[in-house]
């Protein structure tokens, strides 16, 4: 499976020609193709926006025109929001990116930002890639449709792969989540918590539930055990030493 | 099955805020939230590139801060690139729309352009959405980073994909799991939990994490408040009791 190239059929801005090739560096594509570009390649404008992607992991190269530019792909897709006349395929962007994976030298094909693909750069394609646009509001910036090319294409790539275990901890053994459960019981318990009793039956079940929910791992288990005890001995332990402070005040007003 | 609320945290590019909000238009989102802007809003500079997006599409409000932003919402996922050492599920962007389309009033926060979401920002998320970036080029532009958000939820929407299961009792809104969570950071600062202070953030962190991820009903939340407050006044109510117990044996020492 070879990675398709991205061709910028006269792209007019310097900026978006950066942002495209930024956003392809991100999602692992690496061949950017500009057919006829309006200012010329390179283009210095497009060097902020690339942040370093025009410095190597992106190869830009310009064209004479959109056939130079498509001469050694195999199969071609052109993006495109209008609706055609012409008898081609039309694709979603998942589908789309399925598609050119199945093929050697693939490319998708991008057109001017303002008035987007000529009917005659359309009709070089094998399909049309439609994107899901809003029809109150179609008009996409060029390099935001290399975006969402660029991650599909990468999330089918990464589909492939076995998904990364998430870094979400273990959860505790049964036992250990019974410590902490039975912990919050007993000092609910003595503080009066349940409460009147034909009530605290479903309460304690609901605090249980919710707090087995969170799959807790060992570790919170114990962090969650020791702010259970912070919570009642900070208290206790303020009494105690008002206990003392005010038995010392006695002692001292008695020998004083 | 309601749309997402977009949140940026700190942007400091006006243009990319302009940016996000035109692509979030093209994909049929429109409540966009801004977390202590750097440079205030509105901002002038955001309106070239919204090209007409602020103009009726997308409403764009600003909060001071992100707690303020996500106080109405029930789901929030934190778009992150990075490895975090926080117990929080892990997405991917289709399972991130497909959770999201699961709640009732979802939103979610990407963090500045230059530094990311800061972990007390990730731990106030019920998940974290990674993209599967490059690892040799993983700076992706706030707006592209939108614009693929966009495009997927937009993506998931226009399949008839059915929607994952919804969960037993609706989460509780942000701002009352808010209120929880800051009890318990007080309470157990007051017991003098936290500590030593060098050791305290990341714990006061796990906890948050932990409890945030128990995805609580406004119900449980109340519950657990109220559990809480008992823990604490329990003791402190038996230390009163003793006290008042100490001072009539003392009194009567003397009377008798």
């Amino acid at each position: 499976m070879s990675a398709p190239a991205v061709i910028l059929v006269t792209p007019q801005l310097g900026e978006n020609i950066g942002s495209a090739a930024r956003v392809m560096a991100n999602f692992g594509l690496s061949d950017l193709r500009l057919a006829a570009p309006r200012d010329g390649w390179p283009n210095p404008r497009a060097l902020p926006l690339a942040a370093g992607a025009l410095d190597g992991p992106v190869a830009a190269r310009a064209f004479p025109d959109l056939a130079a530019a498509l001469a050694d792909r195999t199969r071609v897709l052109a993006a495109t929001a209008r609706g055609r006349d012409l008898p081609i395929p039309v694709y979603g962007p998942g589908e789309a990116v399925a598609d050119l994976a199945a093929h050697d030298a693939p490319a998708i094909v991008f057109g001017p930002e303002s008035s987007g693909l000529e009917n005659a750069d359309v009709a070089r394609a094998d399909a049309i890639v439609s994107y899901p646009i809003d029809p109150t509001f179609p008009s996409l910036n060029l390099a935001q449709a290399v975006a969402v090319f660029a991650y599909a294409w990468r999330a089918r790539a990464a589909s492939d792969a076995p998904p990364a275990p998430a870094p979400i901890e273990p959860p505790a053994a049964k036992a250990a989540l019974a410590g902490l459960l039975d912990q919050v019981d007993q000092e609910l318990d003595q503080a009066g918590f349940f409460w009147p009793p034909d009530r605290s039956e479903g309460v304690r079940l609901r605090l249980r539930a919710a707090l087995t929910r969170a799959g807790l791992s060992e570790q919170e288990v114990r962090t969650l055990r020791g702010a259970v005890k912070a919570l009642v001995e900070g208290p206790r332990r303020r009494a105690r030493e008002e206990l003392a402070r005010r038995a010392d005040a006695k002692n001292e007003a008695r020998d004083g």
